[in-house]
C-alpha cells in the first residue's frame, strides 16, 4: 500500500515545520480571497481618512484589492503555498504590483483582527447564502401542500398507528421548523454584526485610527469594543453559526428519515423518482434512496463539524492562541456541508411522490378510537372512562368509522390556516432576507469605488 | 463490594420494566410539579370557557391545583414510584380529592402534550432565572472594573507576553460576552414563546377547544399550530437552552483558565480570598484554588448534559417516540449545572485580589515594542520595514519604555469608553429581564385565581 | 414555579464554598463504600509489613474496616454531607471508632492515590459485572437461533428488499458483536491491572514502604510505576470503560432499531409480549414497545456520560486538578445506564416473537435475483453480463424462484455453522470470566483476613 | 465575494445527483487504490482456486493489478469523477485493459463487503504506521530521560508547587502512556483481523467460494464469519481506531499543555529551539511555541474525527445504509491529524531545553514540607499530628530544607526504576511491532505473484 512514514524527517526541518504548522491553509484560503480584499480595502479607505495613507496610495491599493477580488470570485487567485494563507498573499501581491503602498497596508493592523474579520465577512454571507436557501425550501413546501396536502396519511406514535394524519399535517410540520430556521438566522446576523478590526494583536493599537469608519465601509451596525474580545470570538461566531447548520441539517434528518420508512416496500406510502435513486452493484432488481440516505448522514458530518469546532475552542486562556487558526476548518467543512444539505432537501421535497392508494389503504379502523372516546367526553363522559369504553368498541369492531372520519375535519381545517399563516409569516421574512443580501452586495461593490 | 447482579430478574417482570422504563422520573420531576400545575389550571379554565367543563368543576380543579402548586415549590409534593410521573401524580391527586372532576381534567389533553407544556413552563423559568444571574455578573464586572480596571497588566498572545493590557481590557472583555449572553437569552424567549397544548398525541383533537385562549392565559405570544411540530419540538428548544448554556459555561471556563494561570506562584498576579480555596491532605503548606478548577469542570459537565441531548434526539422520524422521555434529565441536570456556574462565577469575580506590585513588575519593556514601530510608521515608514527597526532596538535593549508607556493611553480609553457604553447597554437591558420574570410571575399568580 | 436563586448567597460563604466543591459526592459515593473499605485494608496490611503500623492496629483497623465493608455493602453506610466524600467519612469513623490507629491509617497515602484506587476497584467490579452480562445475553441469542433461527426473513439494504436472509442470520450478527465485546472486556481488565497506591499526591512518597506487596494483597499483576501517570490516568481508565458501554449500548441501539422497525404494523415480523409493552394515555388501542425506545435512548445516555468524561479530562496539564473530582459521576452515570441496558436487552432478546406467516408472506420473488445472476456467473457469464439480464427476467417477473430458493441453502449452513463457531467461542470465554470474578470475590474475603 | 447558489440547479439533475452522492470519493479514494488492488487480488486467487475464474484470466488479472498497485504507491492512479469511487475505477481499468477477465473480477463480490475489505487493510496499514512512530517517541523518551532525567522540577497539584519533582519524573509518565497506547495497538490489530470477503451485499453469496482462502492469502487469522455483521462492523473498527488516535493526540496534549505552561516567561523552565517557533505579523520582539499549540489544536480535530465517524454510525438498522459510505472521511483525516500529531510530538520532544538554573531557583522549601511530615511519621507520630506540626513549621519558615531534599532520593530512584522497567517492555513490544509491519508486506508482495 502506498504510504510514506510520514514522521520521519523527509526534509529539512524548516519545511517540515512548514507544512506542520500552515497545514492545509493554501488550499482552503481560496474561500476567504473575496473577504479579504474586501476588509482590506475598507482597512485602506480608514486609514487614508486618518491620514495614514495618502491618497494616491489608496487608489492604486483599491484598484489591485479590486483585481484581487474579482479573480478570487472566479476561483483563479492563487495562494503560494510558501506564503502560509490568503492573507499573506493578498499583502504580498499588493507588494510585489505597488512597492510602496503595498507595505503600508498592514500599518495598525495585525494578522489576528485582519483574520477575523475576513471570517465575519465570510459568515456573514454564508449566513446570507443559507437563508436564501431555506426560503427556496419554505416555497417548495408550500407548493407541496397545495398538491398533496388533503392525502390522508397514518398518524404515528412508537412508530404504531395512532390517528389520522395527513400529508399537509406533515409538510405543515417541516414548514413550521424551516421558519424557525430563517428566524433563527435573522437573528444570527445581528449577533455577529460587529466590527473587529482595530484591535490588533488583541490589545488595540497605539495609532490614531477610527474603527468607527471601518465599521460604517463594511456596513456593520456597531464596533466590537472589546479588544480582547475580538480573539476571544474567534470561533465562537462560527461555533453559532455551525450549531444553526446542525439546527438545520437535523430537521431535514428526520425528514429524511420519515421518507426511509415512508419509502420502504411495507409502508410504501412515497416514492421518489428515478433520477433520484440509484442502482446497485451486484442486485439487479433494485432501486436505492441514497439521497435520503446521504441527507441523513450529511447531518452526521455538520455534527461532526460542529463538534470539532467546540473542542478547539474549549479550555483556552484569553486572547491568541495558534491553534485558532483550525477554527476555520471545520467551519468552512460545515458551510459546504449545509449548502450541500439545503440542496438535497430541496431536490427530494420537489420529487416525492404520494401513493394516494396505498395511503387510503392504511387509514384502519382504529386510527379514529380516540375520536370516539372524544365523542362520549362531548357527551359528558369523564375522559378516563370514556377511554375504557372505547378500548372495548375497538376490541370488538364496532367503531363507526365512516362516521367518525368527519371529526377529522377539525385537525384538518386547523393545518390549513397554520400553513396559511406560516406563508404569511414566509411573506414577511423574504424582504428581510432580501434586504440582507442586498447590503452585502452593495458592500462588495462600494468599497473599491475610486471616487 | 456492593452490587447487585442488576440484570437478574429480582422481582416479577412487571416490577422490572416499570423500573426500567420509569426510571429516576418521580425524582425528577419534583421541578416540574409547579410548572404542570399551571399549566393544568389553564387548561382547565379553557376547558370550561369551550363549556368542556362546569364552573363548579373549574373551582374546585383550580382549588387543588393551586395547593399542589404551592407544595410543588414547597418541595412537598410526593410523586409515588408507582405513579410514574408527575403528570399521572397531579392527575391521580385531583381524582382522589375532587372526584368527577379530576377525572375530567385529561379531557383534550395527551400526556405528550402536557409534558411538552409543564417543560416549556420550567424552561421559561429557568431562562429568567439565568438571565438575571447574568445581570448580576455584570454589574459584579462593572464595580471591579471601577476598583481595579486601571491597573496595568501584561498582554499575552501565545502565553507569550506580546503588548500592555490592564485589567480593565480583561474585566471588559468579560463584560462584553456577558451581555452578548444576555442579548442571546433574550432572543431564546421569543424562540420558545409558543403555546403547545391542544396538539393532543401530535395530531390534534375532535374537540372544539380553543388554544388561543390557552396561550392568552399563560402568556404566550401565539400558539405553536402544527400538531406534529410540538412531538417534534421535544428537546429542540431545551438543546438551545442547553447550548446558550454551555456558551455561559464556556465564557467562565475561559475566566477559570485565565484566574488559574494568573495565580500560579510564577505568574502571581492574582490570589483568591482564604474562603475561595481549600487544603491538600497531605500537603501542610498549601491553598488551593478549587472553586476556580471547578467552574472549568462545571463547563466540562453543561457540554455532557447538551452532548447527551444531541443524542438522544438524533435521527429520530417524526412525531413522539418514547426516547424522547430522556430530554428531560439532561435539561434539568444542565441547569442545575448552570446555575452553580454563574453562582461560582460571581463568587470568584468578587474576590480575585490583584497583586499591583507583582503585576507592576510584570510589565517588562519588549510588551512597548509594537508602540515603537507604530511610532515609525506614524512618521511614514512603511510598517514592514518600522517592524524590522523596531525588532533590533528590542534586541540591543535600546527601547524609550517611559516615552512609550504614554502610547497606551489610548487602547486605556477605548477601553474606558468600551466599558462606558457596556454600562448603558446594561441598564437598558434590566428592564426587559425584570419584564419576564414579572410576566412569568404574574402567570403563576393568575392562573389560579377565581373570580 | 419553585424556584429558588441559587446564586444569591443564602447562607455563610463557607457553606456556599462546601455545597459547590462538594457537590453530589455524599451521594455518589455510597457505591464507593466497598472499594474503599477494601483499599484501606490492603493498604493497612502494607503499612504494617513495613513497619509503619502496629500489628495490634492492623488487627482492630482490619476489623473495623471490614465492618464498613460489610455496611457499604448492604448500602447502611452513611457518608454526612460535612464529610465532604467517602474516604473522609471512613477515616472518620475509623479515628472516632479506634482512636490513634484511626489517624494512622493515612501514613504515605494522599487523597489522590487513595481515589485513584477506590475507582480502580470499583471499576475492575463494574468491568466482571458487564462481562457476566454479556456471557447470559449471548446465552440467550443461542437459545433462540435454536428455537427461530430456521425462519426466513427478507434481507434489506437501504431498507429496500434485497436478499433472502432469516432470523438466524440476523441473530448470528449480533451474537458476534457481543463476543468481540467480550474480548474487549477482557483486554480492558488487563490494561487497568495495575496498582497506583504509593504514588501519593503525584510525586511518590518520602517513607519506605512496598507497593508491590499492596499490589499482591488486591491481585492486581503489576504496580503503576509513574507517580505523575496516577493522575493523569484518573478518567483515562474510566474513558476505556464507558467507550466500552458505548460499543455495548450501541450493539443494543442497532438490535432495538430492527425490532421497532419490525415490529410496526406494516412490516409485522417480530411482537413483544404485553407484559414488554405499554399502552397510551388518550389512545386506548395502543400496545406501544417502549422498552424498545428507551433501549435505543440509554444508548444516547451512555454516550453523553461518555462525552462529559471527555470533556472534563481534556486540555489539562500533568498532575492533579480539581475538576478531576467530576470523572466520578459520568463513570458511575454510564456504569448503572449500561447495566439497565443490557437486562433490557436480554429481556427483549428472550421475549421477542416471530410471525412465521408474515415473515413467509413476505419473501418476494425478486429477492432471489442475485441467484439468479450467480448461476449465470457459474455457468461462464461474466458478472457484468449476467447482472443485465437478470434484470430483464426481474422485469418479466420470470424468475423461478422456486428453484432459486435452494441457492439459499449454502448461506444458511454458513449461517449455522458460524453460530456452532461462535458457541465454542462462548465456551471458551465463559470461564476466563468466572476466573475474573472469582478473584475479585477472594480478594474482598482476604483482604480483611486476620491470621 | 465568491460563491455560486450550491443549491440552484445549476446543471442537469443527472450531474446533480452525481455530484450530491459521489462527493469527494474520487479524491479520498486514491488513499486506497494499493488496498483495493490488494484485495482483489486476493479475491481473483480464490476464484481461480474454485474454478470460478481460469489460470490465465487470473494471470493477467493479478498483472494489471499489480500494475495498478505500483501506481497507486507512486501516487499516479487517477479514479476520474466519472467513476464514483476506486472501486469502480479499478474494475473499469481492468476491463478496458483486459476485457473479458476484468468483467469476471466482480463474481461473488458486492461493492459493499469490497469496501470493507479494502478498508480493513488500509486501516491495519495505518494502524502498523501509528504503532512505528510510537515507538520512535518511546525511544527519544528513553534519550531524553538520559540526558535531562535528572535535573529536579518542581511538582504541582492544583497548578500550585505541591512536591519535588523532576524531568525524569515527569518523562517517565509520558513513557508510561505511550507504551500503554502501543499495547492498545497491538490489541487492536487482533480485533480488526477478520477477513469481510465474501459477505457479498450483507447475505452471504450462493456461489461456491472460499472465504478461508482468501483469508489466508491475506494473512487474517481468521473470517467474519456473520454476512450481516460485516457490514455493521462498517465503521465499528475505523471508531476503535479513531479512539485509540484520540488517546494518543490526548496523551501529546497534556505535554503540549505542559510544554506551553513550562515555557511561558514566567515558568521559564523549559525553551523550545528556533527552528520550533515562529515570529509575529505585528510584533517585532516574539517568539512564538505555535508547533506546540499546533500539537494541542491538532487533538481537538483527532476528537472531531472521532466525533463525526461515530454520528454517522449510530442509530441505524442493521445491514448496509448509504450513508455508511461518509465512514470513510473522518477516518481518512482523523489518520492524517495522527500521522502529524506523532511527527510532531516527536519533533518538540527532540527539541525541548530545559533551563537548569531556572529550575534550580524554583524549588523552593515548602515543596519539601510533605517530607518533613513523613519523618515525623517514621518517628511514630500519627499522619493527622505530624500534617499539623509541619503546617506551622512551613509558616514559621523553619523547615530544614538541605536535609530533607535527601528524602527525595527514594522517589528518583523509583522513578529510574519504573523507567527501566520501561525500556525493557518497550524492547519486547519493538519485535511485535516489527513482525507486523513485515506481515503486511509480505502480503503485498506475495498477493500478485504469478507461480
Amino acid at each position: 500500500m502506498a504510504f510514506t512514514r510520514l514522521w520521519d524527517k523527509g526534509g529539512a526541518l524548516n519545511e517540515v515545520m512548514h507544512e506542520l504548522t500552515v497545514g492545509n491553509d493554501p488550499v482552503l484560503d481560496r474561500e476567504l480571497v473575496c473577504a479579504d480584499a474586501v476588509g482590506s480595502a475598507a482597512h485602506a479607505r480608514m486609514l487614508a481618512s486618518c491620514g495614514l495613507l495618502g491618497e494616491s496610495e489608496l487608489r492604486s491599493l483599491l484598484g489591485a484589492l479590486k483585481e484581487i477580488f474579482e479573480s478570487g470570485r472566479a476561483g483563479t487567485f492563487e495562494i503560494p503555498a510558501a506564503l502560509e494563507d490568503v492573507h499573506t498573499a493578498i499583502e504580498g501581491s499588493l507588494t510585489e504590483s505597488l512597492g510602496e503602498p503595498g507595505r503600508r497596508i498592514h500599518t495598525a493592523r495585525s494578522r489576528n483582527d485582519q483574520i477575523v474579520l475576513a471570517t465575519r465577512l465570510h459568515l456573514r454571507r454564508q449566513v446570507a447564502l443559507v437563508l436564501d436557501a431555506l426560503l427556496g425550501i419554505a416555497e417548495a413546501l408550500s407548493a407541496r401542500f397545495k398538491d398533496s396536502g388533503s392525502i390522508d396519511m397514518p398518524g404515528y406514535t412508537h412508530m404504531q398507528p395512532a390517528m389520522p394524519s395527513s400529508v399537509g399535517m406533515w409538510l405543515h410540520s417541516v414548514q413550521e421548523v424551516v421558519l424557525e430556521l430563517v428566524d433563527e438566522g435573522l437573528h444570527l446576523t445581528s449577533i455577529i454584526d460587529r466590527q473587529p478590526l482595530g484591535s490588533g494583536a488583541g490589545f488595540g493599537t497605539s495609532l490614531p485610527i477610527d474603527r468607527e469608519k471601518t465599521a460604517k465601509l463594511l456596513e456593520f451596525s456597531e464596533v466590537q469594543r472589546s479588544f480582547i474580545d475580538v480573539n476571544n470570538s474567534r470561533g465562537r461566531y462560527e461555533l453559532k453559526f455551525l450549531r444553526w447548520c446542525v439546527d438545520i441539517a437535523s430537521a431535514f434528518e428526520k425528514l429524511a428519515c420519515d421518507v426511509m420508512l415512508f419509502a420502504t416496500r411495507e409502508f410504501g406510502f412515497i416514492s421518489l423518482p428515478n433520477d433520484l435513486t440509484t442502482g446497485s452493484s451486484i442486485m439487479p432488481q433494485k432501486r436505492n434512496p441514497d439521497v435520503v440516505e446521504l441527507l441523513r448522514g450529511r447531518a452526521a458530518r455538520v455534527r461532526g463539524a460542529c463538534d470539532e469546532l467546540a473542542w478547539v475552542t474549549a479550555k483556552l486562556t484569553s486572547s491568541y492562541h495558534r491553534d485558532l487558526q483550525y477554527t476555520k476548518e471545520p467551519f468552512l467543512r460545515g458551510a459546504a456541508e449545509t449548502a450541500a444539505v439545503l440542496r438535497m432537501a430541496r431536490l427530494i421535497i420537489e420529487g416525492l411522490r404520494f401513493d394516494r392508494d396505498r395511503l387510503s389503504r392504511s387509514m384502519h379502523p382504529e386510527l379514529y378510537a380516540t375520536y370516539e372516546a372524544n365523542r362520549l367526553v362531548a357527551k359528558g363522559v369523564p375522559f378516563r372512562d370514556a377511554y375504557r369504553e372505547t378500548a372495548k368498541l375497538v376490541e370488538s369492531g364496532k367503531l363507526d368509522v365512516a362516521s367518525l372520519k368527519k371529526d377529522f375535519e377539525l385537525a384538518r381545517k386547523e393545518t390549513e390556516s397554520g400553513m396559511a399563516l406560516a406563508t404569511a409569516r414566509l411573506e414577511g421574512l423574504s424582504p428581510k432576507v432580501a434586504e440582507y443580501v442586498a447590503k452585502l452586495d452593495r458592500v462588495d461593490e462600494q468599497v473599491f469605488k475610486i471616487d
